[in-house]
This record gives structure tokens, C-alpha cells and sequence, in this order.
């Protein structure tokens, strides 16, 4: 039997997809379950189960060689614990041993959620050919993970690229996460529609605030709006252009909903990036949008399992 | 005859240094010149020539395997070519080319100094042992290097780790480089001593306005020379703690004359770190003082060099 398959599991706050992933990225079986978010841990580990359950039913499961989960985070790959913020109920929840006690002997790999959508947009979308990459999300929080010198770089814990939470205003605005001034303090959804709102922006008769909602008013020009969106676009750009300063990448990929905002979003963050990347090595930088849709989180756990299995063949220097 | 040692090439503002080093980091043969950096380009390559003439005259020569440069930068290994900041008759100039024109056969590894410096503490010093560290000198400017996975990770172009041009304050004064806010711009020594004169320092009889003047007053007690040291230390933790967020490093090594005043940069950076390190996966952070002195940068650059042959045995996986 050929062994060609990775499964692969991505769980976030909202929903636990599932699928088996050919070599090619196709996703050839899919399962999902709700997240049981307010529930216990062994809850939520059930409907990981009844996942992997309905991925094992079929003749293609005898296929998998190796197994990938990439997870909201904190994640930590060491010890294959997690958790997340979205879901209370795990904490320092012993994940990858519970996959493991799932899937019989094949290696079970573990890596955050963005980490993970970056291994799908460096495999399959917009990062393809790129050696050195950073890939983000920017939609209720900003996530984000790197590909160095060709490779994934998880590192030890599996949460490098963790661009939402370094600080990019050092006396700035306390941030959830202790700190101050974190990138995600600034540019996430909720914050763009906060400021906006903070600055007298008025929704329109439906009442609705989202970040969605501004990048709507934006669009129709809406000075205050506008504004929100290139703060937003300043802290993104000075994130990136740190990024790209400290580990040399020579692109930047951004996915999520506030993304979805198009030109509002990227057309100030292009102009700030000639801003922040001014040094000679970090100039040809480039900012694009992400091509993956909502399948990136099974497809990047996947292609982090396929590396992870390469990378036990390669022997060391 | 044995091929077991690198030579290594130290280019800085001030002086060409040159060595033979042997697989343990010993300094078997050395030599250097002042750098002639108010000539013209060919007149510092002659420089450079008589460096390596001095080396190459011994018979320890013919044990030299490989050929590594740290040198001021900006460097562009992609291309084999250095644009000093101090040397301005250096812009885009072939030092590799020009340097291995001179030693033959040998391949010839080019490195910025951060790199070096990096590469030095990792195989010799402080950041021994670690996986990932990041490595930095805080002198007139800021600089450093990383080590992630293992190995150093000079970047595509030799510059990775340069996180004195890192934006901690988005917002903020404008940087020779052209960007905002920069580490160098807030905790180079000049601007250590720059804001401690501004907020109303004295400095003593003898009209010393250096860094280490204001540091000779911070460790008096002076509490505006205290204050300018702790702002140094808050913009050091962020770059800090914002290379951790993104790549995982598990130590920071500080080296330059700014490291030099000890505990008055040591203790507030430790304590600021706390408030920027805050994510589980950087929460061990340590901050120590370098361990290597002035031949740090030929150590690195021979480092450099054997990594580079090393790697050439290393199957692609």
C-alpha cells in the first residue's frame, strides 16, 4: 500500500476540520465538527475524535503516513501541548498524545495555525517559490508564520511568526497580552473598527460596527474610515518591514477578513512599507494578498507533516 | 598537508584585521592595517591586500581551507559585494571578487559584522549551546546576527539580524536610514548621550559627553543619566523581545561599548523585557553580556567560513 497521504486537523475556536491531503495539496476526505469551545477539555478531545473517526472510516486512511495538526494558539511543539485562547477548556492540553493514541504509529506533527497557513500559502498559493516568506492573517487577531531558507520555521514550540504580538509602539496602548503596542493592538479588526468609531465614524442604518463595516465606508471614501485603515496599514508595515529586517524575506503574504478589504487596506500598507524597509537588503520587498481560501489551515497542516517527514531523512551536518 | 584552518577577514570602519584560525577558534597567525577610509576604493583593497599578503606569507597558509569576511555593513553576499557605511569608497564594491583574486582556489565566504560577531558568541562565547539566539553589539550603532535552528542564518544577502533598523516606535524620530523610530535611533550610545544632554545632563569637568560619561553618572546616581539608559533598555527589550515573537530565540547576547556599562543598561533591560516578552514560548528569555572581545570578529568570520563548507557537504533534502 502506498503511503501517499497526510491527514491532517485544524482547530480553531469556532470549528475542527479534518481531511487527508494527497501529495498535490487535494484534499481527497474531509470531516468537521463544531468546537465544543465552552466545554471541557475531554469535550472538545471527543469531537477531535469523532474527526479523526470519520477520516479513519474509509479505505483511504491505510494511505496516511504522517499526521499534522496546526492549532489556534498558544501551541507549544515541544510538548505537545496546547492552548488556546478560543478555547478555555485546554490548557496546557496534552493534544498531540491524544491524536497519537488516535492514529496508531505514524508521527503526529504539531504547529499554530499560523505557522500552519503559511506552509499552505508557501506549497500551493501566493508565497510558491519563495525561499523566504512571511505569511499573516489579519482578521480578529493577527497571526502569522515564516518560511526560511526554503523551510517552514516553526521553531522549538511551533509559534514563530507570531507578528501580531510584537510591539511596534513601545509607550503604546497596554495589549491583552501584557504587552504594549503589539501590532495586533493596532491593525486587528476590532481595533480599525474601535478607532474609527472612537474618532466619530457613524455606521450606517444597520448598526453594524465590524471592521467590515469601515472598510465599506472607506471604500465610499469616508475620510475617518480611511484613516483607521492607514494606522492600520503604518503598524502592519512597520511589523512587516521588522520582519523582513531581522530575517530577510522578500515577500509578505496577508490573508484574512480584514484583507478582504482590498486596496483600503493594501494600498497604504504599500506606501508605508517604503517607509519602514529602507535598508538596502530589505527594498525589493513586496506585499500580496493571500490565495488559499478556508482550506488552508488542513492544507498547511499538512504540508508541515510532509516536511517534518522529509526532514527525518536528511542527515544531520 | 592538513586543510584545517579558515582564514578570516575583520573590515571595519577603522581597522582591517586578519587571522588564521584554527577548528577550536585559536588565533594561529595574525595581521592587520588601519583601514584607509578616507581614500578611494582601490587604495582599501590594497589595504586588504596586505592583510592577506601577511597571512598568506607564513607556511601555516597552506593549511587554509576556506576564506571568511565579516565586514562593516551593508554587505550583499547574493552578490559578493559591500557598501560600508564608514568606508564611502566602497559602494557596490567586488570585495569577494577582489579578495579571492588573492587566495586562490579557496571558496570565500562574505558575512555582515553582526553576522560575525553572532557567529563568534555562538561557536565560542556567550550563546554557546543555544539553538537560537540573537546576538547584538550596542556601540555607536546597533547590530546583530542570528543563530536559529542551530546554525547562523546570515540571510540571502549577509544582513539577517540587523535590529538596530527595527521600528519599535512607529511614529517616531525620523532615523538616518529613512524609517522611524529605530532601535539604533533610541539606544545607540550617541543617542543615549544625545537625550541624557537634551533632558539637562551636566557633564563633568572634563567635558566628556560619550555614552560611557553618561554611564560613569548613571552608576553615580545621576537620575536623568539613569532615565536615558532605562529608555535605551525599553526600545533593546521590544527589538528583543519582538525577534523572540518571531523566531524563537531562547537568549539575547549584547556586546559593544554601551553593553559596557553593565548593570545600568542590564538591570531595566531584564526588568522591561518582562513587560515585552510576555507570550508563554518567549517567557524564558535571558539577556546576558557577550563574552567575546576584540577578535570576535575574526573568529565569527572563520566560523562563518567553516559553516559554509560544512553546509557544502550537506546532502539537499
Amino acid at each position: 500500500m502506498q503511503t501517499d497521504l497526510s491527514a491532517a486537523l485544524d482547530i480553531g475556536g469556532t470549528k475542527i476540520a479534518g481531511a487527508l491531503v494527497d501529495t498535490h495539496g487535494r484534499l481527497v476526505v474531509r470531516a468537521a465538527r463544531p468546537t465544543p469551545a465552552d466545554k471541557d477539555g475531554a469535550t472538545v478531545m471527543r469531537a477531535v475524535a469523532e474527526v479523526v473517526g470519520e477520516l479513519a472510516a474509509g479505505p483511504d486512511w491505510a494511505r496516511v503516513a504522517a499526521v499534522g495538526i496546526g492549532s489556534a494558539g498558544p501551541v507549544d511543539a515541544a510538548t505537545g501541548t496546547v492552548s488556546p485562547v478560543n478555547i478555555p477548556g485546554w490548557r496546557d492540553f496534552p493534544l498531540v498524545a491524544g491524536v497519537r493514541a488516535l492514529v496508531g504509529e505514524r508521527p503526529v506533527v504539531l504547529v499554530g495555525d499560523g505557522v500552519a497557513m503559511t506552509a499552505a500559502e508557501h506549497w500551493q498559493g501566493a508565497a510558491r517559490g519563495h525561499a523566504n516568506a512571511l505569511c499573516m492573517v489579519v482578521s480578529t487577531g493577527v497571526g502569522g508564520g515564516l518560511v526560511l531558507n526554503g523551510r517552514l520555521h516553526p521553531g522549538p514550540t511551533g509559534n514563530a511568526g507570531h507578528i501580531g504580538h510584537i510591539s511596534v509602539d513601545v509607550e503604546g496602548d497596554p495589549c491583552p497580552c501584557g504587552s504594549r503596542g503589539c501590532v495586533e493592538r493596532i491593525a486587528s479588526g476590532p481595533n480599525i473598527a474601535r478607532r474609527a468609531l472612537a474618532n466619530g465614524w457613524q455606521p450606517g442604518p444597520d448598526g453594524d460596527t465590524s471592521a467590515a463595516a469601515v472598510a465599506a465606508a472607506a471604500h465610499a471614501g469616508d475620510p475617518v474610515a480611511l484613516r483607521s485603515f492607514e494606522r492600520a496599514a503604518r503598524a502592519l508595515a512597520a511589523g512587516i518591514a521588522a520582519t523582513a529586517t531581522l530575517v530577510e524575506i522578500d515577500i509578505a503574504v496577508i490573508g484574512g477578513g480584514v484583507a478582504g478589504a482590498g486596496e483600503v487596506l493594501f494600498r497604504p500598507l504599500r506606501a508605508a512599507l517604503r517607509d519602514y524597509a529602507t535598508l538596502s537588503f530589505v527594498s525589493r520587498l513586496t506585499v500580496v494578498p493571500a490565495q488559499m481560501g478556508t482550506d488552508a489551515g488542513v492544507v498547511g497542516a499538512a504540508a508541515a507533516a510532509q516536511q517534518s517527514r522529509l526532514d527525518a531523512f536528511v542527515p544531520a551536518p
